[in-house]
């Protein structure tokens, strides 16, 4: 199953489940919307208990297409969870998954712009599988953990790369500007994504290919990512984890390539749809 | 003016105005709730327009003292930001402030147990005081910060050390725990604090004192965090940023003073109030 919204920043949005032939069907008559405050095992089965075509087509007409579930209570990521990223970069292998937080300011549709800030100078990008919580999450073990997850999103993980790592100590001071976390376009449930460890992902900058990636080459798997962090944390229904991102980024480039007005950027992984954004002035 | 809340973890709260006598007074006839979707300078304002006393004393009987404000859609804090506190710490006074989060399931009431894991070892305390924003804040300057300012609270920034320094990277992993940000128990506004940078703080562990200090001592002011946070990110109403600790956290002590279950942690800052945990199994 496939669902997404549609809808401004602020205000009511349709929540969508999409059909075999990719149209979204209004599913607000069975919910009020998709998030933290309704989402839950029980809410995911009745919507897959409904047969799309049953429900009326939804009126998308002239509408933005808003992040799959509304805004998360917290964005986590994990940090250099691609072993060939590590590689790319000449870094360890950590030893265990390094957490950060990106602010929920953050947290956008998927082809919302990009806002280029005057004091910015290091715009990177970051393709990145999503997992969405499906239910409170605390001490779990690993063989539970997929059962705690709803499903999984398309990311870009932006980054301004001088705020991350120039400007003493922790990186969300680099990932937390405005709509530095588009989502979507839709989430797929877990039981429609097949093997979630070995989709291909990929990201172009003005149609040029940047990344190029497979989750079977994540570090830590989404099942030991979701178990570890529930030692540390409650993680709650909605919340996003956003999993490490493959090799390309710009600051890898020799000589590194930043993000400027007016570039487009596009990505993609299997069975997770794809994203557009473009570069424009805050 | 002062502001409190009254419920249970979920479901409705009682939102309040104390009076002169220290009685809260239900303010739910003017607004729903205190909180990120509601916090606005036109609400304090109608707020302070009204006389305590023409409200009905609140029902609280019985009642949990909550939060005093809604979950805020992000918890900032500042690192090493006390001057004497860096220097009993060995450490070198930061060039600009140190940025890390909270995840927002750590929200809890003042007077809420503080949850022990199994897992933990090194359980911490840290008097802070919290700023409550109260309207979007994207770059501003140092003048207008206080302009973006709702109020202030006491905040206990309770931290697992081994978590924290000892597990990978970056501090937010042992900053997270369900319960790790007792707040309140109440919001003092701008207005009636009166000088921000000179309030006595102080906190006992098991009736011993552990921590005294002045916020005349932070190396980086209020105005100056919210203005230097607003270049990184969009500040929201109702998020609530805790401001650093002064000397006397347990792992500053000689040898280091970890929490254990049953252990008693009180705290206050002037105009304020107190705060008083417990720590209990989880």
């Amino acid at each position: 199953m496939k669902l997404s919204r549609y809808g401004d920043r602020y205000g009511s949005k349709i929540p969508c489940i999409i059909d075999a032939d990719g149209t979204p069907r209004d599913a607000s008559s069975i919910v009020a919307d998709f998030g933290p405050r309704t989402l839950s095992p029980e809410l995911l089965d009745k919507l897959r208990a409904t047969d799309p075509k049953s429900l009326p087509v939804a009126d998308i007409e002239g509408k933005r297409l808003a992040p799959p579930m509304a805004q998360p209570f917290n964005i986590w990521c994990v940090g250099l969870n691609y072993s060939d990223h590590a590689e790319e970069a000449g870094m360890e292998i950590p030893a265990e998954p390094i957490l950060f937080n990106k602010s929920t300011v953050t947290y956008c549709g998927p082809n919302d712009n990009i806002l280029y800030s005057p004091k910015m100078t290091k715009l990177d990008w970051e393709v990145e599988l999503g997992i969405v919580i499906g239910k409170p999450t605390l001490n779990i073990s690993k063989e539970e953990a997929l059962d705690h997850v709803a499903g999984f999103v398309l990311v870009n993980d932006v980054s301004e790369r001088a705020w991350q790592l120039e400007r003493s100590g922790q990186w969300v001071k680099g990932k937390s500007f405005p709509n530095f976390c588009p989502t979507g376009p839709y989430m797929t449930t877990v039981d429609e994504i097949g093997d979630v460890q070995n989709l291909n992902m990929w990201l172009d900058v003005n149609g040029k290919r940047m990344q190029t990636g497979n989750t079977d080459k994540m570090i830590f798997d989404v099942a030991t990512i979701v178990s570890y962090m529930s030692e540390f944390t409650q993680l709650e229904p909605g919340d996003l984890i956003c999993t490490g991102t493959p090799p390309g980024v710009g600051a890898g480039m020799n000589p590194p390539v930043w993000l400027n007005i007016g570039d487009k950027v596009s990505l993609g992984i299997d069975g997770l749809g794809e994203q557009s954004q473009t570069v424009v002035a805050l």
